[in-house]
């Protein structure tokens, strides 16, 4: 075996609950967990490195089911205004001024601030994802669950009213589908690196567009990870496209898109009964806490999923908006904001919540045969985090693990200390082994401040709420 | 000038908004402010110590008007249960185990893990208030805004029944009261420290009693810092002693506390027009927005207090249930919770929950003529924040401040890398300078095996929702 750590509060995920290994030890070999048990159990003879984790919880890598890292450049740019206003009035003006290598720049920036608070696992969701795989995941060492973006909208959206159908491109889908067939096939034996399907949304790609998805997806037996009722603005262009009567979950349906390969990011804007048939149907669901608050002033309904049955995941989404690229955050947030929405403070315990953003993503992103738990025969994608931070303090076994409850409303994500993945350490006691943070920080510094300079004329035409404020002086 | 912070982002809360100064300077000397402006107006040649303050935001330090720091020793203690069962049944057995010198030490953790995310005051709250103003704030050179504890109780809380109304003992609260008038005289002319009485809530103290602070405290000009209106718990205790018509409002009314000194802390089990009355009597209102969502699942009322015309400040209550004392968590977490209670992106922005984490909550305290502005001849209490960290990354300041955005809704508190009050440095590049964290850490360690260990058998008798999760193997 290479390398142990041992003497460690090991969460295993096996198992209902957490699978709590007291005094105990992971050890693993050639990126493969080789042994997992109590410390005096291990060999420790075979083992080549032995790191002693006491004082810390050893548990499996974070999932971040969902997310657009190359955003992160424009963090801060867009948020405290109406839904409404958010992607086309707020975001859109600045964005519009991204090239495709501020794309980049933002996923390193985003990857990285997600390998420190502990995520081993992206469900990433771009155009030109081949870019990200080759410049950001695969240099890092990082586990990607990949989504080329299939979009096929043409219309200037900064332009047209909220009511105002947007023109597709058929041609312009097709072209991003080609793109993800080709990227499945070049991919398939490549370790860290999964191919998703990635209709972007029901409002923009054409039913003849996704009926080509879905055949494709099928088979080559790939999920497909689609944004799904995400609110007011998608919920106008459905029913404008449509007709009245027309939701997404009921054409997407009628499409034959709902089954066990959807990967339903969002779901806000379903009833009870859509929800219930999404789960039936063995689709998955991705929450995104943070972003969904921030954004709608809606609490993702995670919870609801929970109790119907269904199988939930959490992501980060993007840095504007809800801030940051940080799965503890995403978990204490969700917690909380279900906890007020049910005023029922024990709803969401985290001893579930510490699973959505672990091992229920993993399931999501169709990974758990190969990560999600401490398991002998799965990949090592482990982290550390440390518990003798003052904010971790205490930290006992007995009579009970009090820091379970610790771990998902006291972290800060900077507790995380070590970072593996299949195996390679990507921060090893607190620092990056070869991802070169200082570089990047600095590189997305100086772009960021020429882009937002670029965008000052169409940011202050957008009239937006952020403009109105930003003339009060409180900005 | 003994020190200035030059070329750094100031926000000095002048004004009605952030009163941001770009590329701006504070000097500070005799543990005053001395200069506050553009760092190019700053005559350099005075300066004895300048600290460069670029890719930093420099700005007030954050104000926690309330917590029992004291509790922190039973971090991840309880939680997670239902709020009738939280106080008596979950945290209360293993808290009484608690020896007086326990509380000292979770005092001296909560306060530092307070300093490392940038808190310069603490609206301290506990039973033997003068050993933490000896042994921890003095010592620490902390501000502190000191209540001791007004508690009349002498039933076991963990033996009666939800409806039993508590026995009180006066002779019990004119100790208390008697304590305070004395500290009070004590530390008339000690810088950092100021005396509140703390009757600790309606349900918890006799009306005649209650008369005697009212009395003594207007005499002595100090304010009155009392928890009012927190839930299901004292609500039936207040009907049970003062009939069913009974509200704490009412009562409180009644004998005369409503008025610009009561510091009303929660005041989530009120009515419209109780908030109404309390606002136009001029009492402040302190939220803990991470405590009650966790132990209560209700957003505190801070917006509505807001829109009414309130004072508000927010606290960090104590540390099991919620988790941490970190002020930036506060201010993010009051914004997501109130966004999603009203289903609006827009209430709650960055620009104003700052406010209420620094100069908003020194005004709560009356505190707001020495420190929560950067203001010449102020108390220089100031912290800056490290906003080249990754989760921080970009800032710009044109053509907006995106950083104000990210400094709630990205910091996690560990960014803040100076603290100073009065003039000390406190925190210095992200290192303590004469506190001893890892010492304290590791006594809050030892001692918290051995006091959970000897809470086991109350904690199980207590058969509260904890035990029983734990009794499934989850916890």
């Amino acid at each position: 075996m290479d390398t142990a750590i041992i003497n460690t509060k090991l969460i295993t995920l096996q198992g209902h609950g957490l699978g709590i290994i007291d005094d105990g030890a992971v050890a693993f070999s050639h990126g493969k967990i080789s042994f997992v048990g109590k410390t005096s159990s291990l060999d420790k003879g075979e083992v080549e490195n032995i790191i002693d984790g006491r004082d810390h919880v050893t548990m499996p890598g974070l999932v971040n089911a969902h997310t657009h890292t190359g955003l992160t450049i424009l963090r801060g740019g867009a948020q405290d205004v109406p839904e409404i206003e958010w992607m086309n009035r707020a975001l859109g003006p600045i964005a519009r001024h991204l090239k495709e290598k501020d794309l980049v720049l933002g996923a390193k920036l985003g990857v990285i601030e997600g390998l420190r608070s502990g995520i081993t696992t992206f469900g990433e969701y771009t155009t030109n994802i081949e870019e990200l795989i080759r410049e950001v995941y695969q240099p890092f060492h990082v586990r990607v669950a990949a989504t080329e973006t299939i979009n096929e909208v043409i219309s200037d959206k900064t332009k047209i009213g909220p009511k105002d159908v947007y023109e597709l491109d058929p041609i312009k889908g097709n072209i991003s589908l080609g793109k993800t067939e080709k990227l499945h096939r070049e991919y398939a034996d490549t370790k860290l690196v999964e191919i998703l399907y990635g209709p972007q949304a029901l409002d923009m790609v054409s039913p003849e567009t996704l009926d080509k998805v879905k055949e494709s997806a099928s088979k080559l037996k790939a999920k497909i990870h689609m944004h799904v009722a995400q609110g007011e603005r998608e919920r106008l262009q459905v029913k404008g496209r449509y007709g009245k009567g027309a939701t997404t979950v009921k054409i997407l349906d009628e499409l034959g898109m709902i089954d066990d390969d959807l990967i339903a990011v969002h779901c806000h804007d379903t009833t009870e009964n859509e929800k219930r048939s999404l789960v039936e149907k063995g689709a998955c669901m991705v929450g995104c806490p943070s972003s969904i608050s921030m954004i709608d002033g809606i609490v993702p309904p995670v919870w609801e999923f929970l109790s119907l049955g269904g199988t939930v995941g959490l992501g980060t989404d993007q840095a504007p908006g809800p801030g940051t690229h940080n799965m503890f955050r995403e978990m204490r947030t969700i917690a909380l904001l279900t906890k007020t929405k049910y005023r029922d403070p024990t709803v969401l315990p985290p001893w579930q919540t510490l699973r959505l953003g672990s091992l229920e993503g993993a399931k999501v992103l169709g990974l758990d045969d190969t990560i999600g738990t401490l398991e002998e025969g799965k990949s090592a994608d482990v982290i550390t985090v440390n518990l003798s931070r003052p904010n971790m303090t205490p930290s006992v076994d007995f009579p009970f693990h009090n820091y379970v409850a610790n771990l998902v409303y006291s972290t800060t994500g900077f507790e995380v200390d070590n970072v593996i993945i299949e195996g390679k350490f990507i921060i090893r006691d607190g620092n990056f082994v070869q991802v070169d943070e200082r570089k990047v920080v600095e590189e997305v510094q100086d772009r960021a401040v020429t882009l937002f300079k670029d965008a000052t004329d169409d940011w202050e035409d957008s009239e937006s709420h952020l403009v109105n404020v930003f003339r009060k002086g409180l900005l």
